[in-house]
């Protein structure tokens, strides 16, 4: 049985991580998707309301658990027993950074392996940041996020 | 079961491509290691060559198979039941191409899902094509390449 | 009045292109179409068939002219009086090369104004030479090329 | 009549901006330069001196307006009867980014059409960032910006 | 007698850096390492505790100096007599912005040539904020910097 | 004393080789540009042509040398007791195949030391076979080359 971690701050989820989602889900036995408490960077939404969202929108895939953590990914992936980090990736602005971090998370434990899974060409083209910007200035999200998440960024904005 | 397909010329297998089927073979219950019959590019070793210097280099690995092929990626793993195409990645100059090449594939068999596993840093740096360039100029090529390989190189380029 | 020349090969013409051009097609009065003659690369259609491709494919666009030539682009564009070349984006792949194309042709002519059409999403992920490659091996290409092309690929490759 | 629009927070305009424009007013009836008035990133110098700035350096192109707005691009766009969204292009690790927002206005508004226009190559290694940067340390910043607001910056950070 | 100057925020340094330092040494008569005192960005190490942790991992290079700055790299360099900017080079998504500060330099003072130097492949997955993530998560980052400095980020950590 | 070796096939030598053996020769005590016979590749002019073009651009510059190899670059280096291998760097596409080459260099031989010197904005966007291709369609060449190297591509193509 292989089990792969997909850790990430989710501050929201898009169609974009529920696409990566899905193309675990199909892969590995089990899909445990990690939000990060990460303590330095300001989080728009609650690690509580990340969580909920991503669990609705995941609902659907019956061998994928939503849980938080606030250590540091590989250690947590030895402790739920994850073989596999996942990661998404859209394009080579992505992937140095990605290698990177793939590099030192061996470094720091050889046993977990890190694979990446491209995005779908039409969700290649936003991330969470880029669709808070646009919530910002009251654009429409809808093409970008699950519909409760939709509905959350446009009450966080009024 | 899941099973990964990892396709390429392998002309000749190097370290590199030792390194992501190793990392493959930990993650996936086959792997099937695919030597392409590529009609138009002009091969240094011959199809029976390449073969047998892949089966040499990956005996140890109990659940890899070496096949050759002739026909288009997607439609061979469908014939072979493989769920996934494995790539190796290393570095952003690959990328671009390779997650066209992800698309492309994706567009023509949606079942079958490609992931990248990234190359060991000290494997990043060099390339099938790479290793017969120096082995022209009678570089010493055993840090790259298997053995059998190394002593074929040579002779080759006597 | 603005014109732009859109220069390539087009052996053969894809949907990539054709959405290049009708997105160059409402932004300039004019649009000239230029299949270059490239006495060195191989070209797999005639400049006859090139040509005849691009004009069915492209019938529907009423300010869009085919024409072929075998004269360095910004000469071209000066005789035909194009103030704008136009060239399809894809990725950071391209660009880097893009840009030192449209430095060469400021430095040649600097009358001529370089501009980049991003290509659709969906469109991103092939090039001339991959449909190739498919249609080589039995592949379909009918979601890539026009109708036409398709046909004539298949025929090829028979 | 085709009108561009230029987006960006010129905070100050730099020369590669001027150069920019430049070449978009020989293509375009009109463009609108507009200066973005981005509640989160922290401007060093006031929407009104920016607006002043732009408008001085660019009093010799007729056909250019600059006007300030504080809403999403697309959206403005439209309000403006734009026709095309202008971007400056300065290499391969804009593009990736430069693509995303492209692709993310065309599902807001698939009416108004990206074009990337490259920036000179003297003018491809410098940004408003750097220069503020620059001028913090003194340093001559004259090569870069116009001349007002060289002086600007330098009273700023005396 | 030629000397590089390597500039840089050294917070901490790494054994990345080291690296390049000790190959910069065996080509440059002298190195001057520069600690530059960075106004904007916020320091997890004191400038004190920045260059004593440079003094110590350096003290082996009998050519190297350490030193702190809090003027433009440029005009530094004339006044401590250097030739030579050092830039360590770890990839792709490095070399663009390297690329345009080299520009920006050679505009400000021509007498200066920035050269790079790569980063050993081991040690291109790395830099100094990466360590401070891991570290603040209590992860081992004994294999990425020297060891005083690991001791120091551990106790500021816990 | 420290020498430098510039190797690359220089068919033909172009400004912006120039430009980095003129910025070398400020640096190295002494700079071996070194045209390589390359079998597998076709090229333009003959050894003898080549050499004569570079001896001819680079006489004002009393240490550099031209001479012609056909052996591995790290061999001939060693050979001619050159301590650092030069490299030219134009941009992000550049830099991945030379990180590579440098790290294959360095396994083959740990004490030539590469590192890479930024080629001049207005000398980033062409190459010499750029300069071939615009040459082979009658394009004034004038700006990319020294006079006896335009003058000889416009004969050749004539």
């Amino acid at each position: 049985m292989t089990s792969g971690l997909y850790a990430g701050s989710f501050d929201p989820i898009t169609l974009g991580h529920v696409d990566v989602i899905r193309r675990a889900s199909r892969i590995f036995d089990r899909v445990i998707v990690t939000i990060s408490i990460n303590t330095s960077k300001h989080a728009l939404f609650s690690i509580e309301e990340r969580t909920r969202f991503a669990k609705e929108a995941l609902q659907a895939f019956k061998n994928v658990t939503v849980v938080s953590s606030h250590e540091l990914t590989v250690n947590f992936a030895e402790q739920m027993g994850a073989d596999v980090l996942i990661r998404g990736v859209r394009g080579s602005s992505d992937i140095d950074s990605e290698l990177a971090i793939a590099g030192l998370n061996e470094q720091l434990d050889a046993k977990v392996q890190t694979i990446f899974i491209p995005t779908a060409a039409n969700y290649r083209d936003f991330s969470s940041s880029m669709i808070k910007e646009i919530a910002k200035f009251h654009g429409d999200v809808s093409h970008f996020v699950p519909e409760q998440v939709a509905i959350a960024l446009q009450s966080k904005f009024q």
